[in-house]
């Protein structure tokens, strides 16, 4: 993949409007919006169905096709002279968390859009087509796994082994996507694992090193491994007056225990960029005054490094089965790192750069994603590589999430380059 | 209150007649029979007043007065040589948790009515007169705060802060306790907070202690004090990957420390008896990839010494303020412990030890209540007392919940030696 200086994707970049950016980004979080600023948009909700017919509304204004995937993913073609040839694709996920941001998946569908508005503004046709996806489930807080849709894209073999998550009110996700594709009958279904040219997400990040670097655009160089768990401490219910502490199997006594001994591995690896969380706890049956009889959390664990998380792995599994039968594990999602492509990085290197330089701000820096993002599992399928905006404070997953407009307006410019001239490229 | 050896008592508790008893108890339980084994029969429910009616049939044929008071509370009277003088009660309450079993409450009730019968058999009669008492409202699982009906009979005025408490249904208990007064319009009203001479009530264990020790009966010294606390862990949401973990405000891990600690502090007063259980937890927004902003435990811990639940306050007060503003605290339920009266105890021993000895079995063994009990309020007003029967496994408030059928005999022949030797005392 060579890159030659592409006048159109200049042009694609300066045509970028950053006021039609913003109100578009606006208009998206009024669908789950909250009075604290936040959007609280799970995946599949009856909010969500509403925003898939928002923007297949938007899409179809500026003139493109619209498709939709076994999965629900969400695509909207804009044309090339040579349909015929495989479509660079952008966008990212329209979900949200239980409490989420504005920006969060949201920022890099928008962006999409807004790089076709300004495709057809400046009158530029591009030899390939140029697909905006909107993925089903990146969050995985709805139902679990994340990254539902784009895992299922690349490899549909995963779908069937979704269709049984059931959400907290026991809805199952298969009974969710069926809803939600029978409330477009108008849109024809398109293949998973189509052949794609490339694909580029735009995303904030999520962390503090760019604003700490005081640097507005990164471009991601790979993601951290992670795996899940699911901890389940068995103990026995009981009346919390009536049984002396040497009686008790207390579910809670032991899986604080567990954790504090967790928390404790993780400080002690800390050099390694190991990261820890403890993030969803369900006890039974959770009642002031009787001891709980079951205990069930997850672990959340990433690094950079794999053999780290093999290590934790091992303590964890240590932990379980020096508790005899009364913990049960299961690890039921993994990933390893991941590493875009040298060219690709040398692409964005160059939109971003040319973006930063007209704003006579510092040049993009390299950084890796803490998150895991719908690129992880594009980057098993095509040429893939992502575009980070600073966050403030490092926040997400949370109402305080938020980015400076500019950064927002120079991340859309960086990515207008980058898809433009990918989809120039004949091979 | 002297102890005068009883002829009369020794003679009603060789009148309690054991098939009649384990009969009574089988009758009982039909109302809110489950096929489990269990007893469904929450307060006021029709069930519940459909078991009302057939107690105060099964009184009136023993010849008993009957009589309600102002919150239902229902008492079957046997005249004494001398009815001016105040009665002796005993009894407990007819209602069950949600899913409950045949004896918790039931098997004092049924007791009760026992002894009238047997003291009618054996054509005995008291100086003072016997009352049984069926509690209203002891379980608390419908309409909350529990023991309403005897808090309520020692302190009348508790019962215009209980009228409003609603059900899952919204079902007001001042309409409910309205309905059952209403079922019953032939039946006397009577005055709460009345003279009573004493106080018995017989009741399971509801733990593990008599059946571990093999021990028939227990002579309940006290109840346990208690206090209720919610703490309050309060950090910053955010993303699981892409927080460092020096960056991190984690609820999560905060409640995980301090709960360690507690626990901790439990281990080291085990010889005190110190019961801790946190049993209600809240975590917020729950989600696998969001680190924990807000984390909210309930501390139930309790000790019949209150001196020790001081230090525990202090201790639990002091990490809370070492924590600065990142932990809350709030206490919002605190009972004092309760001591009954030596000369009480001394009369249940003798009257549990005659009836053990008889059997060829162990002798009683002093214990003391976890669980809160229309008894703790009862002796605020008269002297009063309590005697247990073991729990099978420990078990109560669920189907499982059994008592040997033997023990539960024996249970009322302490109680008719206790009671008939209190109504003949004269002073």
């Amino acid at each position: 993949m060579n890159q030659p200086l592409s006048r159109s994707a200049e042009q694609a970049q300066d045509a970028i409007d950053n006021e039609r950016l913003q109100s578009s980004i606006a208009a998206l979080a009024t669908f789950g919006g909250r009075p604290d600023g936040g959007v609280s948009r799970e995946t599949l909700t009856s909010i969500d169905l509403a925003s898939r017919h928002y923007l297949i509304e938007q899409a179809r204004a500026l003139g493109c096709e619209v498709m939709v995937d076994d999965c629900a993913n969400l695509f909207f073609r804009r044309a090339g002279r040579r349909n015929e040839l495989p479509p660079v694709l952008t966008g990212s996920h329209g979900d949200t968390q239980p409490v989420g941001g504005k920006l969060d998946g949201a920022y890099g569908v928008v962006a999409g859009l807004e790089i076709i508005a300004a495709l057809n503004d400046a009158g530029i046709d591009t030899l390939r087509p140029i697909e905006v996806v909107a993925w089903t489930n990146e969050e995985g807080s709805r139902f679990g796994p994340g990254t539902m849709g784009s895992s299922a894209f690349v490899d549909p073999s995963r779908l069937a082994g979704y269709l049984d998550a059931v959400d907290q009110s026991r809805v199952r996700f298969g009974d969710a996507l069926q809803a939600a594709l029978d409330s477009i009958p108008g849109v024809p279904r398109c293949e998973m694992q189509r052949p794609l040219s490339a694909c580029v997400e735009l995303h904030i990040e999520q962390g503090p090193v760019l604003e700490r670097a005081g640097i507005p655009l990164g471009v991601v160089t790979g993601i951290q491994a992670v795996r899940w768990f699911t901890v389940t401490c068995h103990g026995a219910m009981a009346h919390a007056g009536t049984t002396p502490m040497d009686e008790r199997r207390d579910a809670m006594a032991a899986a604080v225990s567990l954790a504090q001994k967790l928390y404790g591995f993780a400080a002690t690896h800390a050099a390694d960029q190991l990261r820890l969380t403890l993030g969803r706890w369900q006890v039974s049956p959770n009642s002031v005054n009787t001891i709980p009889g079951q205990v069930e959390f997850t672990v959340d664990v990433r690094c950079l490094d794999d053999s780290v998380l093999d290590r934790f792995e091992a303590f964890l599994r240590g932990l379980a089965a020096d508790a005899g039968g009364s913990v049960s594990l299961e690890r039921f999602f993994q990933r390893a790192p991941t590493h875009f492509p040298r060219p690709m990085l040398d692409l964005i290197q160059a939109a971003a750069g040319r973006a930063c330089a007209q704003a006579g701000l510092p040049a993009p820096m390299p950084i890796t994603s803490g998150a895991f993002h719908d690129a992880m599992y594009l980057a098993d399928h095509c040429p893939t590589a992502m575009i980070f905006v600073p966050s403030k404070n490092g926040i997400s997953h949370n109402a305080a999430e938020a980015t400076d407009p500019h950064d927002l307006f120079l991340g859309v410019q960086a990515l207008a380059y980058t898809v433009t001239a990918l989809a120039n490229q004949e091979t």
